[in-house]
């Protein structure tokens, strides 16, 4: 067996470690939290459904993308897209884990994959945009199904809410307008807080 | 919006159930047994890795396949590979399962996927060949990388994990001469059985 067959197998096993990576967003029955892994797996089958077949992404390319695209949460961890003080230093954190993850592999795969997740971080291309919206659309179902449960628990604002979605818009209008009318029945049905409360 | 889209979105919220259908094999630390739909995550990017990259199969559509592949269980349940009589009464239910779930979509992915379903299924194409025997070899991986915890837990004996697994075969031989070390390696080491033991 090829030293290249080793280093693909170890780089599988240590990729289980996803499935212990949690999100805030729960299952549509509410019972727990998913995990990064099977959230990967939805965002996948979600984006080959959703994909326009109008020739104007390689939809290949972007579910290769969103299958690898949080495997840097296993050093990193999951970042709340509504954690501010996170977000700002999840980058460093997401570019060593990178680092060591995707060098496990075979210098040619270490290297497509390295940039396929470039190419979704800096959501440069038509297919990283498709990608990233994917990648929005979902815990925005998830919260309005379970009648906003993550937005509510962490006291989420439907203008947050805007801003963190509106590239849904980069990926398709027609999932963007599904987008905004799911955020607006949540505001409506009182899922979502319209803005935050002044302090008195 | 179009009907479309619905019936995409509605078929995408229908699928998150299959994030709480369990198989048998545990995470590789042992922590908890993992679900189908991590599972489908994990041997879809498994199987991106190790496609040859000879022109031999189409990697996009085995992904797919792989994607799709476990869909059935949210309604027909997980199957143990070395459930005889669960296995019998199997495949009646993964095929009104199959019936339900993928008219949930518009005619043309509806009929997309069943047929990509029907090939796994068949194992009749290089492509199906080659997802077939990926999804053999991943719990095959959790076995041996726990300590053979599922075949323990299950009395599975090396017998029948060979006659299980050598489809394996015709997905590659160079996994196949993996999956047989392993295999081997597992009775050395006690995890494994080497056949049932007769009555005396």
């Amino acid at each position: 067996m090829t030293a290249e067959l080793y280093q693909q197998i170890d780089f599988i096993l240590e990729i289980d470690k996803l499935k212990r990576v949690n999100r805030r967003s729960y299952l549509l029955d509410g019972s727990r939290t998913e995990n990064t892994a099977e959230h990967s797996w939805h965002v996948a089958v979600a984006a080959m459904l959703l994909a326009p077949d109008d020739g104007s992404i390689d939809i290949f390319r972007v579910i290769k993308m969103l299958l690898v695209h949080d495997i840097v949460e296993i050093d990193a961890g999951d970042t709340f897209l509504y954690d501010t003080a996170g977000t700002l230093i999840k980058a460093a954190q997401e570019q060593k884990a990178a680092d060591r993850l995707f060098t496990m592999l075979p210098p040619r795969q270490a290297q497509e994959l390295r940039s396929l997740w470039d190419e979704f971080e800096e959501r440069s291309t038509p297919d990283a945009k498709f990608a990233r919206g994917l990648d929005r659309l979902m815990p925005l179902l998830h919260n309005y199904y379970t009648q906003g449960k993550t937005w509510r628990e962490h006291d989420v604002t439907a203008d947050k809410v805007l801003a963190q979605n509106s590239i849904i818009n980069d990926a398709s209008q027609e999932l963007w307008r599904l987008a905004r009318r799911l955020i607006d029945d949540a505001v409506d049905k009182g899922w979502l807080q319209k803005e935050a409360e002044r302090p008195q």
